[in-house]
């Protein structure tokens, strides 16, 4: 039997199994296409009963075309004494992704053009891709670099490129109403926890989680590869998009930085408004950030033909940690206690999308009498210590059709919660109905 | 003759005759029915024509029923020696208000299961009430409830609850237009000053003042027995509540507090920029808060199914002072200086809100030629020393339909005197026209 | 051949232009009518090819009514010992504008009623006028007015006041559209530098360049007398008047104050939003105030009946600075920089206004591919260094017919510069058309 309460775990108990995630799908060599990819999804299908969908390479969505699919087996790098001194097998940052193969033994200088390091930060490697043009490369510790001695190089690339398919994973969990909500994650990062292996994990708890409540919204995940994963999405499923009334963009949420929230292109959106609400009233560290076209998919579906009300949650959000695509966006980096909170306020938030109705006052000319149905208290004449009385009083009085239940919170700057049982109490009286 | 000119006492003169009226009701036990409310009204017929109305007990004003008449004429506290020592000659607030008769011997605990007093202040008397659950109960000191011994006690209530009628008292002067501005105070409170004698008071002199004054509104002053005296009124008058414009609810303007203006649940009418605009030109404290569904009158006539334009004008807030509902709300409490100052913002604004009006420049293609009309100076080229032909520019400017006189002293920065006279200059030469 | 890159000088030599046109029309006696206006006129022909246009005397302007032509030869007055102690000649300002011709003797008494000075300010002689009543006086240095014996003196003042016209000039430059900008600037003041030589002559070099470029909006430049001036104008072309998109009323821009701008009646006219966004971004100090129905030409071209997008562009204020009307707004007040700064900000400013549109994006589901183009780096992976590129990303997202480019620059917290040119770019690639 389903039910609406939203059980919580204590001592980080969720937050240690979305860890525990995440560290199952980090040796994983993800790309935007691939094996990879695949079996990160056959694993989140243990937790949630995922779809698994298949695009063909060369099918056009909108200005773009699938890629040809990308695998992988193995690549090193020899110096000329044979050893290997760069090794996929140890870390799979070290292949630039998507490189074409190769095989071939050239000198330092030509080496150097294919290889990228970070000098400010000599012991990480960094994560470097080459989608859309043709070509190899390793990434290196900048010590790696350096200690590079004028040889010959052995490089080889055991990889392939050829027409396959684009892969996603989608979760659809059907509400009472065929309005939607959707969570999008990419998720076609290699070994890469904050960004973004916390995203998938987290998506992953909520949809367990909501799968088990009685839900207003049909509630879509995707598991997508960046950009043209949403853009082949929204391709695919055009006629749907206009069902989309709330999202969020999960993406760097384990990490140990306050909360960012960057709102939708609209600014104004209920998901905006409920998120800020949420994180203002959690008493923790946050910043709200205005939309702007640069970061995850929200640029596809903030665009401005679909200009969808999708928001980014975030912990530090990209390019604002050194670690951000780099090695050093390890496990280390990420931690159970930074997943559940993160998990905690996106659950909150969509409670209170699930509970934020408009109503109508029954009883709109003056107040109605409240005692007479067990609302009121008895002996007048105190003063205003009863707090619920007055979450009924601002209920009733701001339920003319233009006030959400949120829009009442604000105004009367009490809890949602008080207000949400208020408006049940005066439900079940027949004072209120749903506009 | 009627004119407009307002004429304000010195030395508080009207502050002291507005003290005095208090005096004179202050010994009176109301209650929201009875010969109390009755008295109370005839003594205001002493200043003002109040017509006096009745409403049968029994009749259903929307979700609410005119309850049952309540009179008093005797109470008290005997104990085991027959003495009293409480007493309902020496202060009326020693019974809970709506006490249905009682007379009986009881033991000390089950007499102080029907005792109300307050710890935290000793020597003050709460006032309590039970309209709408039958019970009986006397208030007392915190000082007299910890004196009572464990004896036997003789509890008597001469009171009786049957049959009759609401009444409240009603006073309409008749303006130009049907548009009606509300005043209204609830004034069914026993021996308590600032709540709300000082607002009776101030209203009975508004009344006065403006029945004199040749007006452009109509105003309809109510004396009403709180909440349900306005649920009563505006059942019986719902066919007449469009005609209301403007209001106010006056209440607590006779304490030492600063003012405090509580907007409409429009909160950006007519009355609430007005009003504002006056506390804030007086150069005397002043806190400006938002409606919200609690206080006095203001929650009927402000509930959504009427939405009135009606605010509610004080100085310290219902429960934001400790008399608040106590003995300690007496005489002493109240100052005809502060009376009198609250009787002026009021009548400001008042008379702002008769004096606003939107006109039409009749020259509005470039400014008119002043000089030739005796509006303007002689000799061009010194700076702008000239204040009232700014406001005349000012007004010519804005007067094109969208700017009320109140909105052009706004944007200017200037009195609303200066505006409303240079609006009536050019009245006076034909450059202006009512909208 | 027309091209749209704006040259600007080096070490202030267009500034010294400026400066040396100033220093040319500094010596003529303007008035609101009569030959000094014409002369400034012809001196401005030598530079732009000013149309120069006559209204007669008598012609009925609206309100008002074309004055009476005032030309003088000469002035002065004489003591008893018969030397000028008061010479035209030395300084135009000696005469009040459009004082009657008077030849007689007179007495101290009798002078001084005809006598104006500035105690405050002893070395400096005002600047007043009498255009409206008939009238005549002297303006003096107030040691010159302490100097004054009790003796007889020889008053003269050779003017005349005739049946004539009105005169100012216009340069109307056509641009693709049939939309105007106006500029304007009152040009009626005698030997006062920054009100309004500096006005003038920065008006003039605008124009200069303007009609250097090919434009988009047609511009019209006038030079006017001040008030009867732009009342006769708007009178006489009141069916061009709806072409007039935006507008500068361009005066005291020749000083070493911070910018200020006084924003059109409407307060949020595109040329209000792109002045201030010049000045902000130009990181000088300025200030934008509030319209105000005082001032120049402003007046009339923001009064009701016309509310036009005309704001007022300054450096000091009129009347903020003692030198205001009187002989010290001369040669030293103003400054070749200060009136060269002007003219670049005004330039910037209309630079804007002429690239400021309003597109559609050609691609608006999901993002176009960028790569393909040309318009994207080839490796991804780095974090945000491609500024221009988010400059393309920003246009593109918001090329929804509901962003002017200078939105997009507010939005994007880019330079309008680095998102005209993004643009231009995806111009260039059909990814966007004009709405």
């Amino acid at each position: 039997m389903k039910t609406n309460s939203l059980s919580i775990s204590s001592n980080n108990a969720l937050g240690k199994q979305m860890y525990q995630l995440i560290s199952q799908l980090y040796p994983i060599c993800r790309s935007i296409t691939g094996n990879g990819f695949r079996e990160t999804l056959r694993i989140l299908q243990n937790y949630i009963p995922l779809e698994i969908r298949e695009v063909p390479t060369g099918t056009e969505v909108y200005d773009w075309t699938v890629p040809q699919e990308w695998n992988i087996n193995d690549a090193y790098i020899k110096n000329s004494q044979g050893e290997k001194i760069i090794d996929f097998q140890a870390c799979n940052l070290h292949v630039v992704n998507y490189s074409v193969p190769v095989h071939q033994k050239i000198g330092l200088d030509e080496l150097k053009k294919h290889l990228f390091s970070l000098p400010d930060y000599p012991d990480w490697v960094p994560y470097r891709t080459s989608y859309y043009k043709e070509s190899w490369g390793f990434c290196l510790t900048h010590k790696q670099y350096l200690a590079l001695q004028d040889e010959e190089y052995e490089v080889y690339i055991d990889s392939s490129l050829k027409p396959g398919s684009l892969t996603y994973g989608e979760y659809f969990i059907p509400g009472e109403t065929s309005q939607e909500v959707l969570i999008s994650c990419h998720s076609c990062h290699p070994s890469l926890c904050n960004d973004n292996l916390s995203g998938i994990s987290v998506a992953v708890f909520l949809a367990q989680q909501l799968s088990q409540l009685s839900l207003r919204y049909s509630y879509r995940f995707l598991f997508i590869p960046g950009t043209i994963g949403s853009i082949t999405w929204l391709h695919e499923n055009e006629q749907r998009v206009s069902n989309i009334k709330h999202g969020l963009v999960l993406t760097c949420v384990g990490d140990a930085g306050k909360f960012t929230y960057k709102k939708s292109r609209r600014g104004n959106a209920d998901i905006d408004k409920i998120v800020e609400y949420v994180l203002e009233e959690s008493g923790k560290d946050y910043e709200i950030i205005d939309f702007f076209p640069y970061g995850y998919d929200e640029r596809q579906y903030c665009s401005p033909g679909f200009n969808l009300a999708v928001g980014c949650f975030m912990r530090s959000p990209h390019g604002s940690f050194p670690e951000y695509h780099t090695s050093a966006d390890n496990l280390d980096f990420v931690r159970p206690q930074y997943l559940e909170d993160s998990y905690q306020q996106c659950l909150t938030a969509l409670q209170i999308l699930e509970r934020d109705r408009t109503y109508i006052s029954l009883n709109p000319k003056c107040e109605p009498r409240l005692g007479k149905r067990g609302l009121y208290r008895a002996i007048g004449g105190q003063s205003e210590e009863a707090l619920n009385e007055l979450a009924i009083l601002w209920v009733l009085n701001l339920a003319d059709g233009e006030h959400t239940l949120l829009d009442m919170a604000k105004r009367s700057k009490m809890a949602f919660d008080a207000i949400y049982k208020a408006a049940q109490a005066l439900l079940a009286t027949d004072l209120l109905k749903e506009l």
